[in-house]
């Protein structure tokens, strides 16, 4: 078992009714002058952003509006925030959305005390910079932006999408209910990107953290057990629940305590697709996910034990023949993704290889997974790729 | 799914050489006047005493020392710590042990900013008081004090011990080596201490929250997996790693969110036990858990589901008679305690039935029991005990 450090300082409120129980209060901590930040408007269709409106009217407070944040949030979005911020001197942002705002509003808590571009920010913002104060609602189970500290930011202009580290949300509100309106593709992908974060860490060389496996393990059961309920039902709140909860812990480090770090080659290679395609960020993970899997066990049949740890495990499967049980797992796998609605294969996102090699080429510059603890050669990023047209 | 919130604000490092790598950074933050605090001198022999007492001169710290904090921490204690920190204008605590330092340490810090009588304290001290800051080095896998705001004071005058909601480490530092000293007999009894804190919440009415229960059930697995190895092998890293991550985890609150809250009836039976017996915590939690669990069981045919779960999950158990199978769990994990060398009966503790109505009577009129969720009259606590002649 490899040092760790736990240090989450997010206060999480989770159930019903908390964000008209707790918002006012969490803002109120930090003063009066909030940006309310959104993305395409859907809070506005479900009413959301009336129930906050008013609540904020009520409490005092008077606030500006950053709209339209991107799927894949983008730089010009940060800008936007940040000149909101500075022009109303801002006490504290309410990110209202799922982790694309949320993402996109730590970037610009951060971007208020940085000075110079904001890119480079992106690419250089030492851990513990100063930033603004943030509350999050949430209103999807995916990325877990509301339990972690980092944001994904993504510059259309160089082609590129890359995490950094901003900030912990200092409150988030996590009602399942608000969860009820996403639409079952959302759902679905939301719930792929749940699993990738467990996958990421779950297959390294580290065989002896019995509690990181568990909850490893608990998240994705729970996910595959959940997400189809969800699908056919979607106001059921038990599933929603439990997708939530499983989204908030599956990305904020804990289900890889003690482990090695892998590096999480899944998503650094989603990004680049995401960079150059804006493609839905858990379809392209779902796509990568299994193509990986087979790449791994190919390559390092040292591995098997992990998988066949998977297999039994997670999808409950059962045999004699190791190799055989951890290529059914992946199979499996595949095909629980296909039957939650997402596409299988790059072609249906409308890529091709045009651009594999210099995906590749970026991945490997900026996120090195030739050096992570399980490589992988610009040669083996596009044989990945190709496997998933 | 019952709302939860999640607010733990305490800073973990945990592995090998965290107290050189960041003890002085922890205290610093606070000021350079440090109360000491440790219990009977096994730091003494272990040299850990001389490592710290370094590390402070080196840091340039001042401090003075709490010493012989009992294994169940008494108000003349906190009293003692109290005034010492009055004394000398302590900055910051520093609390050196297990749960019974850690706790005790707690209460010293509400203490210092506590008017009047400190016994009171324990009884009606409000969440959110002012406290000093406190900092930890755990040298037991156990309790969990590491990572919760509550500590367990005894009163020995009124034959009561009673937990209380003071404060969270700001900082704990958990490095498992520093358990290679702890005996086989404390060893075993801090696990079963652990694995009641999972029991205590396992065992509820609630059935829908996938995450906790797979928490539960891995710490419990982990426990019982690592306990015998770091009997056999007290210096076994992994073990001993295991055993503190799930110590840590078990008490935080966090395998219970979203449940309806059970009242913790093992505690609640144990504390009375102590207070009037002083016996190790975790052996009489080992004697009662078996029999409150056939008590809850026979009572209440509706709770064989929940058994029948912690027969196949953690147990690994299978049958086709779910009632068999439940009291099978039972009697394993029995079985289990006993092969860590914990005795079976409270008779093997001297304990008669003598003082078991008054208990019993304290229980409900303290905690309340006959009013949880899976309510124990008076009566009933005292057949639970009589079973454990």
């Amino acid at each position: 078992m490899q040092n760790y450090v736990h240090d989450i300082p997010t206060r999480l409120y989770f159930g019903k009714g908390v964000v008209a129980a707790h918002l006012t209060g969490a803002l109120s901590a930090y003063g009066k002058r909030v940006l309310l930040a959104y993305g395409g408007g859907s809070i506005k269709r479900t009413g959301l952003y009336d129930e906050i409106t008013a609540l904020l009217r009520e409490g005092g407070f008077s606030w500006c509006e950053l709209t339209g944040i991107e799927p894949n949030p983008r730089i010009e979005s940060v800008a936007e925030g940040v000149r909101l911020c500075k022009e109303n001197a801002v006490d504290v942002i309410l990110a209202v959305g799922g982790g694309s705002v949320i993402d996109c509003c730590k970037a610009v808590a951060a971007g208020v005390y940085w000075e110079g571009d904001l890119w480079q920010m992106v690419l250089t913002i030492p851990r513990g910079s100063r930033t603004l104060p943030l509350v999050d609602i949430l209103t999807i189970a995916a990325t877990g932006s509301e339990f972690d500290g980092g944001g994904v930011i993504t510059n259309l202009a160089t082609n590129e999408k890359l995490p950094a580290f901003f900030t912990y949300p200092a409150v988030s509100l996590c009602d399942p209910e608000l969860t009820y309106s996403v639409p079952a593709y959302q759902t679905a992908a939301g719930s792929a990107d749940i699993m990738s974060h467990i996958f990421e860490g779950y297959f390294s060389r580290t065989d002896d953290c019995d509690l990181s496996d568990g909850i490893a393990e608990s998240i994705l059961r729970s996910v595959m057990a959940n997400c189809p309920i969800a699908l056919k039902d979607p106001a059921n709140y038990t599933a929603r629940a439990n997708l939530m909860t499983a989204a908030t812990v599956a990305c904020s480090g804990i289900p890889e305590y003690g482990k090695v770090r892998t590096g999480w080659p899944c998503h650094q290679m989603e990004h680049d697709l995401s960079a150059w395609y804006d493609i839905t960020h858990g379809a392209g993970l779902a796509i990568l996910t299994p193509r990986w899997m087979r790449h791994l066990l190919k390559k390092d049949p040292s591995m098997t034990g992990r998988f066949v740890k998977f297999a039994t495990r997670v999808m409950g499967l059962t045999g004699t023949d190791d190799t055989a049980l951890a290529y059914a797992a992946i199979d499996a796998l595949e095909a629980y993704f296909a039957s939650t609605g997402l596409p299988q294969t790059l072609g249906e996102l409308g890529i091709t290889d045009e651009h594999f090699a210099e995906m590749a080429a970026h991945v490997n510059a900026v996120k090195h997974l030739d050096r992570a603890d399980l490589p992988l050669s610009d040669e083996e990023i596009v044989q990945i790729f190709r496997a998933c047209l």
